[in-house]
C-alpha cells in the first residue's frame, strides 16, 4: 500500500517502480521512477539524501546507476519502496512527486551495442514460409543456438520519437530503384538492458543472467522489409533497420518481474552446455500491438524458444565484453495464432492478405500511421504490473 | 622542414601528423601527435597556448576534437606544422616532446557505432568462388550498394592488444560442436573515423564525404570462419566477428591523404544517384600483412570497387544518423593476385592450400601467433607517408 494517490490498483503500483529519465519545460535530464500517474523525481531525493546511490541518481541517464550491480539495485528500490509506502516519508517526499503529464520523457539509457535476436519459433518460422515456400521452415542453425546481429546502436530512440520513413534501393524486375520504403512494418520486441560490464576474452555463464541484466524496455524494432530484402545476402539486415528502433521510455526492473517469469518451452535437440539454463525460464510478458489505435495482434513473450538468459550466454560465449547500456533485444515475438505475431509481415502474410484497420484494407505501414505496443506481466499477489509503452508515428520520407 | 631531429624523411614527417593518444607510465591519457620517432604532447601543447582547440586536446580521446569540423581540423593541423617546422618554435615546443619508445599508445577514439562493408571485388568473388563453387563469384545485390553490416563496437581494440581465441560453435558431420575456433582468420582493412555527426532523418551526400570522415585507421577485422559459417544465416555474422577488432593507435587525417586520392576503378552497371561520386576517387594505400614477422601479402586499397564516399552515402541513404566516433571499415582489402589477398581465407584458399610460415605448413591462425598490418600512401612531393600498423597476437582459448 502506498500513500501516492491513485497508485495502488494501478498497473504502476508500488511492486512495479520503473526508472526513466524526465524533463520539465526543457531543462535539465533528470531520472525518475514511476508510481501510478506520477514520477518520483529520484534525483531530488538523492540530492535530498532520502536514498542514496553513489550520486548516480543525479545523472542524466541510467547507466552509472545500472552499473553499480545487483545489490544496489536491490538496495535502492526498497529504499523507493520504503519512501512511497511509510507515510511517516510522506511529507518529505511528496512535493518530489511531478505529474506524469507535466514531464517529457527521455532515452533513458546511452545505449553501448545493440543486438538484436531471432528467438520465436513461430516468427522464425513464419518467415521462412512467407520468403522459402516449399522449404523447411526453419534453417538448420535455428534450434542449436539463438540467432542475432548487431544493429545501430545510434538510432535507438525513446517512444514519441517521429520515425522518417527510409529511403533506399529495393529490387524491382528492370533492375534495382531507390526511393522510400514501400514494405514498411514493425517488430514487436523485448529488449534487456546490461547493467554490470564484464570483460573482453570472458564468458558471461547463462546462471549469472540477473547479475548483469538491470531490466527490460519494449522496443519496435522498424523494419523496411523491401530494402532488407535487397541487401540481406551474405551479411544480413543493415539499411532495412538502422534508421531507427524505438524503445519504451520506462525501464521495468528485472525485480519487479520476480512473478512474471514461467517454464519457457521445451527445447530439442538438446542445446549445448553454455545455453543450458536449469530452470529454463522465460517470462510471462503480454504484448498487444495497435495500429493506429485498433488492437491487432496480442503477442505472447513466454513462446519465446531462446530465454534472456541463453541470448546473454551466446553474445559473451566468444569472449565479447559486456559494457552497462547495451541493449538485446529478443527478436519478433510471435504466437502460434495469427493474431499473436508481432510484426506485420506475418498479420498479413507477406502483404498478401490485409487486414481492416480504420475501415480500410491495408498491409504495411502508410505515412502518419501510428504504431503502440504495450505489455502487462503478472505482479506479486495476483496483482498486473505493466510495462509502459513504445510508440512512433511515420512521416513521410524526405 | 621540421626542426625535429630525425623526422624529415621518416615516412612520419611533417606531411604526416598522425593523432593518437598516449598515456607514461600508467598517467592519465593525453591526445598526442606522431612526428618521426616522437610525440608530441597536444594537451600539453593546448594547456600552454601553443595551439587552441577551444579544449578538446586536453580529452582523454580524440572525439571532442573531432566533432569541431573540418576548418577546425585544418587550423589545429596548420598551427602544429608551424610549431614543428618554425625554428622560433623550437624552445617552446622541443620540452613537449615524448619519445615514442616511452609511451603506451591507448585506443584514440571511443567508438559510437562500428560498421564494416565488403567493397573489394576481389575479396567478395574470392569469397564466393570458396564458398559457392560452380555459382555466380558475386551475389545480383554487390555491384549495386556497397553491401555493409553492424559490427560490435565495445570490442573495437588498439593495436597491441592481445586477441583471445573465441570459443563457439561450429557444424561437424554429427552436429554441432563447441569449442575453440580452429579457422581463425585475418581481414586487413582500413577503417574510416567519423567526427561531425548528422541527423536523424537526413541523408549525407556523396559530396560532403570530407567534412564528415576525420581520418583513416588501419583494421583487423578478426574472423572465426568455423563460428561465422554456422551461424550466418539468414541475419549475417555475429559471434564469428564480434570477440575483437583491432584498431591502429594513429588516426591519419584525411588532409594528410590529398596526394593519395586515385580514381577508383570503373563501376558497371552504372550506380544509382545517391552512389554517384563524381570524380570518383578511391584512395591509393599500400597495405602489406606480416605472419610472424613474413611478409605474406600486399593488398592494394587502390582496388576496392566502393569507395569511401559511397560507403557514407549509402550508409545514411536511409536517414540514419552519424556520431562522431563511428567507426566503418572498408571491407577486406584483396587485390587481383593471391599475392594481394587481405584474409588467410583467400591466401590458404579455404585451407586447401597451405603457405609456409617459419618453414612450417600453416593454413589458419595457431596460438601465439602475431600478424601486423601497415601501409603506406603518396605523400606529397614524391615523398610517402606511413599509416602505423595494427597488430596483433594470438592467445589460447580460455
Amino acid at each position: 500500500m502506498t500513500w501516492v494517490t491513485g497508485a495502488d490498483g494501478s498497473p504502476y503500483g508500488v511492486t512495479n517502480l520503473p526508472y526513466g529519465v524526465f524533463r520539465q519545460n526543457g531543462g535539465r535530464s533528470r531520472i525518475g521512477v514511476r508510481i501510478g500517474s506520477w514520477v518520483l523525481d529520484l534525483a531530488a531525493a538523492e540530492t535530498a539524501e532520502l536514498v542514496l546511490a553513489a550520486g548516480t541518481l543525479c545523472r542524466p541517464v541510467l547507466n552509472d546507476f545500472m552499473a553499480l550491480g545487483r545489490p544496489q539495485w536491490l538496495a535502492v528500490r526498497q529504499r523507493i519502496t520504503e519512501l512511497l509506502t511509510d507515510p511517516a516519508h510522506r511529507a518529505a517526499v511528496e512535493p518530489l512527486l511531478v505529474p506524469l503529464d507535466d514531464v517529457e520523457l527521455l532515452l533513458p539509457i546511452e545505449v553501448a551495442d545493440y543486438v538484436d535476436f531471432y528467438s520465436s519459433e513461430h516468427h522464425a518460422a513464419n518467415v521462412g514460409q512467407i520468403f522459402r515456400p516449399g522449404q523447411p521452415a526453419l534453417l538448420p542453425n535455428w534450434k542449436h543456438l539463438p540467432i542475432g546481429y548487431h544493429g545501430r546502436a545510434g538510432t535507438v530512440v525513446v517512444s514519441g520519437t517521429p520515425v522518417t520513413r527510409p529511403t533506399g534501393q529495393r529490387a524491382a524486375a528492370e533492375g534495382p530503384v531507390t526511393g522510400p520504403s514501400v514494405r514498411l512494418d514493425i517488430e514487436a520486441e523485448v529488449g534487456f538492458v546490461v547493467g554490470v560490464p564484464s570483460p573482453l576474452g570472458a564468458r558471461v555463464p547463462v546462471d549469472d543472467f540477473a547479475d548483469h541484466v538491470f531490466g527490460v524496455v519494449l522496443v519496435n524494432d522498424w523494419s523496411a522489409r523491401d530494402i532488407q530484402a535487397w541487401e540481406y545476402q551474405p551479411l544480413g539486415p543493415f539499411l532495412g533497420k538502422s534508421f531507427a528502433t524505438s524503445v519504451s521510455a520506462w525501464v521495468t526492473p528485472l525485480d519487479a518481474l520476480a512473478d512474471a517469469f514461467v517454464p519457457a518451452p521445451d527445447q530439442n535437440p538438446p542445446v549445448v552446455d553454455y545455453l543450458r539454463d536449469v530452470p529454463h525460464l522465460g517470462l510471462d510478458l503480454r504484448l498487444a500491438v495497435e495500429w493506429n489505435g485498433e488492437p491487432v495482434s496480442q503477442p505472447p513473450f513466454a513462446t519465446m524458444y531462446w530465454t534472456p538468459a541463453q541470448q546473454l550466454a551466446h553474445l559473451t560465449v566468444n569472449g565479447a565484453s559486456l559494457r552497462t547500456g547495451d541493449l538485446y533485444a529478443s527478436g519478433t515475438v510471435s504466437g502460434p495464432e495469427r493474431g499473436q505475431v508481432g510484426s506485420f509481415l506475418e498479420l498479413t502474410w507477406g502483404g498478401a492478405e490485409p487486414v481492416t484497420v480504420g475501415g480500410e484494407s491495408r498491409t504495411f505501414l502508410a505515412d502518419g500511421d501510428t504504431v503502440t505496443i504495450t505489455a502487462t506481466a503478472p505482479g506479486p499477489d495476483g496483482t498486473t504490473i505493466a510495462l509502459g509503452e513504445v510508440t512512433g508515428t511515420i512521416r513521410p520520407a524526405r
